[in-house]
């Protein structure tokens, strides 16, 4: 039996829609917007901000998974209902992490994309449920999780006939200490070969630093990912979470410029490409 | 402040008392059954198997969590039954894994300590909401999961007002090969010192071979742990799943009579430890 | 103090030249050939063919860190003959792997450059002795050595008054199965930060594996890279060492070819950029 | 072809004799002694406290692996001597590594056992060449090598035609940050299994720590180990190398007397054992 993750089942790439957004085609995709929802302020100038430079998915958490019971927990309904009036005031695509199976409902009626974190990614029970919504998923790779430990938690999803999934690098748990995780874009390279879902990644929770967000988001992008996670906050060094990895506006200016002409190179080459090869991964 | 688990919170062992069965006292207790229940026959001849060992705690999944959907899922609630009317006839307490917020009533109706399981150990509405129940929990350590990650976690149901919490330190991911994860037993002996909690091994999840079963539980005796989880079926090689870790009742026979004199000489020496020493452990 | 490998230390890049090829500048380097050179008409073919297509540095190892004793252990002095004829012939520089302090004097009478593996990393005598031969030197980093551990490695090596140094990332050891190592690209971006010294990727030994070498590589260049490493054999099926992760020259013809656009956009682009900063690495 | 590392090439147990001690008999060896020899009165004195307790084998670093080269790199052939003349002075076996090839005939002069240390265990000259002293050799683990590669490392000293050698665990990199390494015990009972080589255990490496040594010592005695490695100083805060994980003498005092009873225990076990089973390790 052939997995429904795999290319030998669909050979195409799957292109997930979202409203005006069509995640896995050749255009990029941006999911930026600060690690918690803290305030109808913050999330609104930061949706403000965000759409002013073109991205399209705002990121925000109101049920946050924290290592700890004393850190802050996120803002619950309130903030997904902040969540959603911004995204509807910027006409930008919402994602939020739902955290048990309980909330689906509540996360659904607010957000456009359903995230799983990296710490349920063996959540099965989860899977299951945000696949029986049919709403987009977004489904993060576990901390510790193989490339095909990651392809199978996928499946759980697609055998509930929903195939709105869209794929997250964000690093894997390794000795290093310089970096938070060790983004692993040979994830992304073998993603792209073996499945036809897309797959983006997510800078902040793997770098979990600033300083070499745009060398590794150039490297992403070169070697196939479909979209781009990273958190921007108002404050950075006042954030409730995620502080010392999200990008303040001025950051993020400068992160989305020094991006810009690699991205029209790279949508040049694709649109090339696209005509001849129907936009399958090179194998050499 | 200081964490509800750790010793400065709490100078004295947690004992958590389930029926007759003492686990975190100075006797040891034995975790053993199939990783899944596959039918009355197999559940209730292993229950007659390990009770006439003195074994006092009957494991078995009813909802297993499987890395590929398409492997065996469990019996689900008739699996929690089976396990039930085992665990009555022969006197032995219960324990089962929940992995869905949505299951705790029914798994809790029918076992006597709720599991969960390494894949779950960062859910943290699921360790919340069996925190509620007020039922004995049993947490494993994450896959990849840091001593105070782990500590951290076990935060999440102690603040529930549960004090009937034992970790399971189960083995950490590396990169070794011979055996299925690592058992890092420094996690048994700093647990014992930073914590008041009980805590048990799991053998055979750990190693995922039964050839070392013996020594390695020998060394997990002797660094102080409170018990010791493995699995037996009435016969591995036909076992749903996990068969290549389980003891046969032939090799369990032999696996608890190669321990018994040890077992003997620890209990004589906390024993006279325990006049002196309030069984705190001992800090050189 | 301040470190010599730091760019505190020295804020411009490092370029270390070797007869006409400027390692370290704005254009890139291929670290091309077989793992170990096995004859006179294989290491020939190799060199003519990648000389073809402009590749200007000639690897092959004689001397070679087996894990068992019986695997191939290379053809010793014959083998360096045999690279420096080819080298000679074709214009290429050399370079292969000293693994005893002892070898040092006639490994370098052979090679234009000395490797040293990522199993001897941590061999501190070998990284003095190659040191003070004041030749060029390549670095791996180690299996499982943090970017501190490496840059301290380089040290030993720096202080012997050598600047002619090159660092390679090959890839850390993680639990990931479907890839021979993880090859980590926040290394190079956070060295090309940290430090002035060139650093190469070698993607033969971190993918293991050669059909998502092309994707990889795009992503090492466009996260700075300073030169790609990678194994090509006449005939990969029959190779003495690493077979599997070999590129064929039909499949380096493609793989050259697939990265050719790429690397026409980042001398542009860093052509441009050079004027202005200096080709240090941009901060976001 | 058999490895001759293998139990299937050697059945009955390697026992290394180095004047009066057995290292892999029934006894118990101790390796102890600073991290690195710092004066003739800190290795005269630690030499006649650690005689005094019984202890055979006395360690201390002259050349000295140490991660950055403007740390300690210890007193060379000086500290040789001292280590020499301290030895002899109480009866002591002496033990210290050997990082060079070109260091070999120096250390091999000083010293009865030549230690191959962690970051070394892939230098295969220095393995083929330290075998070929015939000298006892002690061979570490690697910081990231698994066991196959562990044994085959030892297959090189051995087809040296060098029987006299001793395996060391001394823990491997996790992301752990609670110890300085993972200790993995299943690496013992495994080795115990598949090798007839002794296999001691390095406490003080593994663990990083001093508050948790007894449990796991005991650990490691219950598990099947041959000896304990850990590192003793008159004064660990002052101690040039490693003092946060040395015991000072009145922690060891309380050490060993912490392993007296279980020291016994095993010994009359094994007593019992051997006369009917050889000593050879027991399969469940």
């Amino acid at each position: 039996m052939t997995n429904k993750c795999s290319r030998d089942f669909q050979r195409q790439n799957t292109v997930v829609s979202v409203k005006n957004v069509r995640i896995g085609s050749s255009e990029q995709t941006f999911w930026c917007g600060p690690c918690s929802i803290e305030s109808e302020t913050q999330i609104e100038e930061t949706a403000a901000f965000l759409s002013s430079w073109g991205v399209q998915i705002l990121r925000g958490g109101a049920f946050k998974p924290r290592t700890s019971p004393y850190s802050f927990q996120g803002l619950g309904e309130r903030g997904l209902v902040l969540l959603a009036l911004a995204g509807e005031k910027y006409g930008m695509v919402t994602v939020s992490e739902v955290m048990d199976t309980a909330d689906i409902p509540l996360v659904a009626r607010y957000v456009d994309i359903l995230q799983i974190g990296a710490r349920n990614m063996h959540n099965f029970a989860l899977l299951r449920k945000v696949g029986a919504t049919g709403k987009p998923v977004v489904l993060k790779r576990g901390l510790a999780a193989t490339i095909e430990e990651f392809l199978l938690a996928s499946e759980y999803i697609l055998l509930e006939e929903n195939p709105n999934l869209i794929l997250c690098e964000r690093g894997i748990r390794t000795f290093e200490q310089y970096t938070r995780n060790t983004l692993d874009l040979s994830c992304v390279a073998l993603i792209k070969k073996l499945s036809h879902l897309p797959i983006i990644a997510d800078l902040s929770h793997s770098l979990g630093r600033t300083d070499i967000m745009l060398p590794m988001a150039r490297a992403a992008l070169a070697c196939g990912v479909d979209g781009l996670m990273c958190e921007v906050h108002p404050n950075p060094a006042k954030a409730l979470s995620d502080g010392t990895q999200s990008l303040s506006f001025e950051q993020f200016a400068r992160f989305i410029s020094g991006l810009l002409p690699l991205m029209h190179f790279l949508d040049a080459q694709n649109a090339s490409q696209a005509e001849t090869e129907l936009a399958l991964p090179v194998t050499i």
